[in-house]
């Protein structure tokens, strides 16, 4: 048992990072991917959160593991796992791509990096993407080679993040476009630098690849932040809400499909690709969506902690919903939340109820997402 | 974050039984499969593992979830996923199968319960077998249906284990043989009750079909033990490894092959069944496993906690190998660990080295597994 609580095994893998995130009196960790994600530092979340907004932070999200698919059937197979139309994909690109099953079940939703035209990455959140992948290989025989490459993304997340990886691989780095990424020098070795992160607040995540620079890397950032009031941080679960980024296994599971999920954008209909579950989803379609992810600003007071979803319902008590995470948000001083709305109270400004596990039945409100001030 | 300091989310998926768990003061939980598993209850480990050996316990394992294949291709799939020879295998028989991919790398070791000729449970460790199966009938295009049923198994574990459950359920339930299940009345409904578990002090584990029944089955078991001196439970690191039972992300990964593990006897190498790997596993039959699973002693005073594996050498610095899991074993006055061994040095009563992180080189010797009082 760690001083965390959590069990530790080598069957929840460190980190390249995790003695680091040790050394910083990581205060709870979670599991993702069967690795150790870093969940709590500072005195509290909100501290966390303020600094993320002003500051810059240094977080281990080495369990984004990548999922490496390369051969001759490899764009083939992408193609396939996804219904975002990847023809106009370019090398040098990150894709967000859900990933469905035959039924459009939401399987995943990682980020896709394009490394070569017969080469990807992809980034992915908390599911065996790689046995998926290779099922579908081994059954359609296709020419890929799939993999877990030893590549571990440490990101460094805030206003200030620019600042700082601009002193360490030079002004350029600023150049890539949000979800572009290129080729650094990093250490001695050439390494890929994304621009990208999981939180709203502009960031890089550099995909390491080599566990054994990991202690190396931390401690270049670290000492590159110095000047700029650095701290080890995570995902920030107020920041991550305001900013409407959904997280797999929480907001949504395989029971929901991606229109659901407010991926219509990111959803090619057309029959001129082909990919596993569009019969499904053109169906989905057609009918339109019963529910779709949606903000919900709810008070009472701070809420207690989402451990289990808390029912939405209307006033007179019928279940629309349910929050799937939720916290207090101290700029906004109302609760914010996400949850799958059903079609029939959907629309921003409808009156709805939070059932918390305290007993309380909060006023809640439908809101547009990301969160805004007003 | 709860009191164990696991974060919680809807993510990490709780089980019918774990609001008894936590009102039994649970001290720590793992995860497998998205899913909390208790890990500490007691004052220590070494009490626990005394009343298991002595009592009965009532353990919430819902965390083996359940994959099941179904369908007029359901026993091609399953036989397509395991080395084992399922032409023998009768209704009513749990089978434990290793899993293995294209390469003869391991997946899984399930245990496979054969609940009608074209209808299978895979009783599943800690990797998604569910997209894994999803994948490969798709692919070849099978006719099987592949979901995760509401099935949350609870184990009774420990000698008095027969007569709990004789009391509740009937003296039937002690004529099952060992892996053995039928179904049985619980709770005004039919459940399958196996004679199995991640003990070797003999049990039960009962696939409760319908989360809402968790509590009353807890309860149920909970009042019925009693006179027995029942406490809540979980699978114990000591127990487990002196029988020699492996955990798939610890003893294994993907890199090793099921005749490293000491599966020989479970591996058809014949080319009458057609199974993914069976090339490869041939290959390396015929040249014999370069490494196996086996026991290790080891000395030095009480080992530190294998959060991280512990290298294994020759006296003379030489890696043959890493304990995976290791801990004081009381009964036997020695610390007991598993290792992947070199097969230069794997013969019973070599003398190796155990490096701990606290510095200490440990003596050692490869022993027989299970581990025998001797």
């Amino acid at each position: 048992m760690s001083q965390s609580g959590l069990n530790m095994s080598r069957r929840i893998r460190r980190t390249p990072y995790t003695d680091r995130v040790e050394a910083h009196g990581v205060r709870g960790f979670s599991v993702v991917n069967h690795m150790l994600l870093p969940k709590a530092y500072g005195p509290s979340v909100e501290e966390d959160y303020w600094h993320l907004r002003e500051h810059v932070q240094i977080w281990d999200v080495a369990c984004q593991r990548q999922v490496e698919i390369r051969g001759p059937d490899a764009a083939r197979l992408v193609q396939l796992m996804t219904p975002r139309d990847l023809r106009n994909a370019r090398v040098g690109q990150g894709l967000y791509v859900p990933l469905i099953d035959e039924a459009a079940g939401m399987l995943n939703d990682p980020v896709l990096q394009k490394l070569d035209d017969d080469r990807f990455w992809l980034s992915i959140a908390d599911s065996d993407i790689l046995l998926w992948a290779k099922g579908l290989a081994y059954g359609m025989q296709l020419d890929v080679q799939i993999d877990e490459p030893d590549v571990s993304p440490l990101a460094v997340q805030g206003p200030k993040a620019g600042t700082l990886m601009a002193s360490l691989f030079g002004e350029a780095i600023r150049d890539l476009p949000y979800f572009g990424f290129a080729m650094f020098d990093v250490l001695g070795t050439r390494q890929l630098i994304a621009r990208s992160g999981y939180s709203k607040q502009g960031g890089y995540e550099i995909y390491l690849e080599g566990s054994h620079l990991g202690a190396g890397l931390w401690d270049l950032i670290w000492e590159a932040g110095q000047d700029l009031n650095i701290t080890p941080g995570c995902p920030n679960l107020i920041e991550r809400i305001e900013g409407g980024l959904i997280s797999c296994g929480n907001e949504f599971t395989r029971a929901n499909n991606p229109l659901e999920c407010g991926f219509r954008q990111l959803c090619h209909l057309g029959d001129d690709v082909d990919y596993i579950g569009r019969p499904a989803l053109q169906r989905i379609a057609s009918r339109g969506p019963v529910q779709r992810l949606s903000g919900i600003r709810f008070g009472g007071g701070r809420t207690p902690p989402c451990g289990k979803p808390f029912p939405l319902t209307t006033p007179e008590g019928l279940q629309v919903g349910q929050i799937t995470s939720g916290i207090f948000s101290p700029r906004l001083d109302c609760n914010v939340g996400l949850s799958m709305v059903a079609s029939t109270h959907w629309d921003i400004g409808t009156s709805l109820v939070v059932h918390t596990p305290d007993g309380l039945a909060r006023e809640a409100t439908v809101s547009a997402l990301p969160f805004s001030d007003s």
